[in-house]
């Protein structure tokens, strides 16, 4: 038994924070992406969690969400739990890999105890909040495609819209570093101001959903709110020569992404190769379906 | 542009009215399956709306939810719209037809007028159970899957979660006639019993979600509430023969169908010939992605 968890990107975001984690979430705008996690989940008579990681067995401290994910089992499956995570997509960077690998241990332990979907995804979703992994990747991540996050929450109480998409958009995307999400939210994280200008790039961009909208509201959203330093500022602006549609910075993350058409791929991956990432640049598809077992 | 709606049979339910006809919807379970609807939309100089079905020109009455929903769109398109529909599955059978026809109509109109999927979708939702065309398709069309409706209503304020399913389960379905709904639920529809049987066998569900504990259950639950008639009866208890899962009625049609697995498919085949259905039987797969814009 495997399964799939797309890759998720946040272009707009804000955080809401309520004393029920599960209500707790951000609203904002995003892309889940063919590159991401997958996951399989076993039980196993030694009676501990052991996690893999690309092949190899990982600390409690460096997979934390999934160990605390796997834990959440632990009563039901009354024996030890083996999960092992092979990703294609980076720690760190903003692409919701924390997301991916507690929703893809959920689903897998899921099915061996019998939940929902929904029920594993509001595990996955509650740690995540808990622990500070992230606020609004699990549930985009079940469902795929552009969405905008229009109630924050997860499964249950939140509300993903999807914004209509052609199949052929290619997204690409690199990551030169990390950051620290604290950071750059830092004392703005709950402030007037991120809630005030991310809401209304989100009504624009429900009010004129398509590629073109999302993206135009997503640079200016960034740009705005100051997150965009210098490097990231001309990498962005060296960019906009070779694309059609603006590209922007990834939300949290040292990290870039676009919609790039086919004629366009070459010419945006040397830009992005010439900045010297630290992961990608790598092309990816929308992923429309959402978190899948696989054969 | 063409939009694809997958039919989605419903296997239990109870309705749920409102004042907000976004809040009224029903629960219950159901799947969305890969035979459905192909709808294509598009602007016209001349100022009415025409539809077709199938390649010929129908009357509003013989599409009146469609026809409804196109005309929401009316004043924003500012021409007139042709929409066309391509249908593999039949109308009054329980396929959501109507849903599916209300719902790509709505999308392919949404996406000319810069609408989200799921305000297409409100539309759509909308008019199906203003029109009485149904109460709870239209989410779960989006959506895909195996689902269980947690939650009554459209898009924004209904919850469609999903039963973990194998992709390579076949689901057989046949019908041997149309059901007037009302004739069926009569004064059964606000009924404290209906509510009292669907709640608990939902519950039974959601605490056990696979495809076995869905098919148990909508069999009692269809034979709890007297919905089988003697013919329908016989029909099953025949199938339950060459069956590894109980096949069970759908909700509402003179209509059965089941999960099957491949050395099954020929025998179930041939027991639903002999019955002479009025359509099938045809074996579909799950549509796991729910409703998508094709190239």
């Amino acid at each position: 038994m495997k399964v799939f968890v797309p890759g998720h990107i946040t272009s707009i975001f804000y955080p809401i924070r309520k004393n029920n984690l599960l209500k707790t979430g951000s609203r904002g705008a995003g892309v889940s992406i063919s590159h991401g996690y997958e996951v399989t989940g076993e039980t196993i008579d030694e009676n501990r969690i052991k996690i893999f990681q690309n092949g190899e067995e990982v600390g409690k401290d460096e997979s934390k969400i999934s160990y605390e994910v796997a834990k959440e089992f632990l009563e039901d499956i009354g024996s030890g739990i083996k999960v092992e995570q092979e990703f294609q997509i980076p720690h760190g960077s903003g692409y919701g890999a924390s997301g991916a690998g507690a929703l893809g241990t959920a689903l897998c332990l899921g099915k061996i105890c019998g939940k929902t979907m929904h029920e594993a995804g509001k595990i996955a979703h509650r740690k995540e909040v808990q622990l500070e992994g992230g606020l609004g990747d699990v549930y985009p991540q079940l469902v795929g495609g552009v969405e905008i996050r229009r109630r924050e929450g997860g499964p249950g109480y939140g509300w993903v819209d999807n914004i209509i998409a052609d199949e052929e958009w290619k997204i690409v995307s690199a990551s030169f570093g990390n950051l620290d999400t604290s950071d750059i939210i830092g004392d703005k994280d709950q402030s007037e101001e991120l809630k005030k200008v991310a809401t209304e790039r989100i009504d624009r961009i429900v009010s004129n959903p398509n590629i073109k909208s999302l993206m135009n509201n997503s640079r200016e959203f960034s740009n705005e709110m100051g997150f965009l330093d210098d490097f990231i500022l001309d990498l962005l602006l060296e960019l906009d020569e070779v694309m059609s549609i603006p590209p922007s910075m990834i939300m949290l993350g040292k990290s870039v992404f676009g919609f790039v058409q086919e004629d366009e791929i070459q010419d945006v991956k040397s830009v992005l190769e010439r900045y010297d990432p630290i992961f990608g640049p790598i092309e990816s598809r929308i992923d429309f379906r959402g978190a899948r077992f696989l054969k």
